[in-house]
């Protein structure tokens, strides 16, 4: 099932950059991994803004929210989730 | 370059049901054509909502409006449209 | 798997009253209908508005626009979904 | 008499890991405590958010203030509370 | 139990005049019966609105559901309603 | 003449618990003095909110924001003031 | 008292232009007419929109709906109204 | 001086297309002669709505406001201003 | 020209008493001053909030932003502009 | 291809002079650098606030993320990005 999500990151200006190296080099092979797993099927950066618009594929609500919970920027992160159906006009 | 758009359908609820049929039936084959071109690459149902959220590559500003301008329900549609960049952790 | 769902009934005011009686009296035979099955679990009036909130349990996304948009009112609502996970504290 | 209880949770990211565990597992304890009662009927995870719906179940106004207000995250989140009331196609 | 309730009225303007005051006629009737009864204890006007502030002292959600969508003015207001409980500083 | 006032708290987490207590409790008293004379006429919680609905009556604007910016808790809230008038179907 | 006031004027598509004349000519004379008495103590276009910001000095709140309510062009306007009060720095 | 307009159309879906036709050729006439005199100096489309952001350079609110209620469209447009001043980082 | 200018105030809580004092007894001088020179015409505080509604006489944009940026209050401060053009209707 | 781009600057008032100083004298160097290269095309204040309104001309989506998320401030601002097409009424 595909869902559509928004993250949007906002790091404490006081936190030291080598703890905030520390979280965006997690962040990003957890990524890389999701996608590589299949799950995480798009990622794109909203254009001049410290956000990106994201499409899962995943089994269930349950497994999107484990997903996205234990992104190392979760806890900086403001994220919105809608879900997505098949269109009647969509040739795929 | 990608873009994400949004769109919401709000026809008239004195329009004639064959005035309908007819806009929605042309939206349908525009629709489909466009995304046989690689131009409208996505296009899913907002669950519950008649809306749409869309993935556009074209080659430029103009380019897209000219595609979402000539849409048969664009009359009936309020769109919001989202330029889109590519991620530095996304693998594609 | 649940989603909570928000319904807000705008009927037109120059609706003819056996219309939208038949549409109200559809809309309750298919709402029930969906209650025996198992599918719409809960529905609940918002106290004061023409609206609902009611909690679905559903096999996919797709099942649930497909439900969604078959309502008889659905022409005639304004729909927010929310996709709801188990919660870690919750008992059930 | 049933209400729909949004929570949002903000946890301030300076409080110490320990005081935050303590809050949260004081929190769970008296979360499960008020669903054995009763109370507490329901209880989601908003997908993707650090934040639930809630479905209480309490004789008063003054009864629901009196538990929410007593929540160990209570200082920490944003709350809002919606009344229910029966819907007339309710099989329950 | 108290709830705060705002209303805001909007009546079509094509609606004719007669048929407008009549409404108008009944709505007062009926307000001011639920006043005598005590259920409608505060009734206030917006200032420069065609809106009011309530308080309305009534059993259960259920039984304010009933009285408000009662109001001949229903369907064209707007209804929010708010729970309110007791204050700890108050004097009543 | 009669006001509507919400106000919404929201003291820092790291004020000292002693420093929170001297202030709730001169507001308390504050709000207590007020009530007995008549000018702060009903006070209200906002059912699982850090905030009240309270009605005012005063004899003019500059005496309300007197009052209202007097409150030891005013550093620390949001507050909006709605002027009410009297309602025509009214029966006070 | 002094009350800053917006009005948004929204006349309805399908009104007949002497319609429209007629409650615009009465409107104005009704606007002059309170200036000269000293109630309608400014009045402001909004540049661009069909919209005011104007200051009322009136005895009460009761006052300032009456007059409010009694513009012809009331049933076509969104009003909000916020009272103010003396400002320390202020040299009047 | 500066201003950033930013308008949005919004014309009746029952406007016979004669009307709405006549409407537009008069506002794109009025749109370039303005052009021409220097006084509307940018005009662009938002991407996929009926919408546009403009700059014009006036000399006073009274002359903007008076160019843009002349505008043909005026009835049917949600218009909103932003004054604009000079940037220090500017290099003209 | 006149601009409509909304301010709103919102010092840190952790700013020190003398800090503060010295920034306000600046700031009040400062508005004294540009009333005495008639460029802010009007100063009102909106009741019960740390806000105000002012009117603002000067030759250009340019004026009125460096008058604004120059405020000590300024860094501590939320700011919205509204130019106003003369009305039709009224008598000054 | 053209875009409007909104910034909104909103330093921490606990930053060193000297750093926002620094911070300040590089941002104005990159933007001037931008400007000249025909990039950055137009730069305003927005009348009253700490905030800009730009026209940017860059080749793609990632060039134009590439500028601004190099700028200095980047960190400390809120960007909104608007695609522009040519309009049909545009002279140039």
């Amino acid at each position: 099932m595909l869902y559509l999500v928004r993250m949007d990151v906002n790091l404490p200006h006081d936190m030291p950059a080598a703890q905030a190296d520390d979280i965006k080099a997690r962040e990003k092979a957890y990524a890389q991994q999701l996608q590589h797993e299949g799950k995480w099927q798009q990622l794109y950066r909203v254009v001049g803004e410290y956000a990106n618009y994201s499409i899962f594929d995943v089994a269930s609500h349950d497994e999107l929210h484990t997903l996205l919970s234990g992104l190392p920027l979760f806890p900086y992160m403001k994220i919105h989730v809608t879900p997505l159906a098949k269109h009647p006009s969509s040739i795929r």
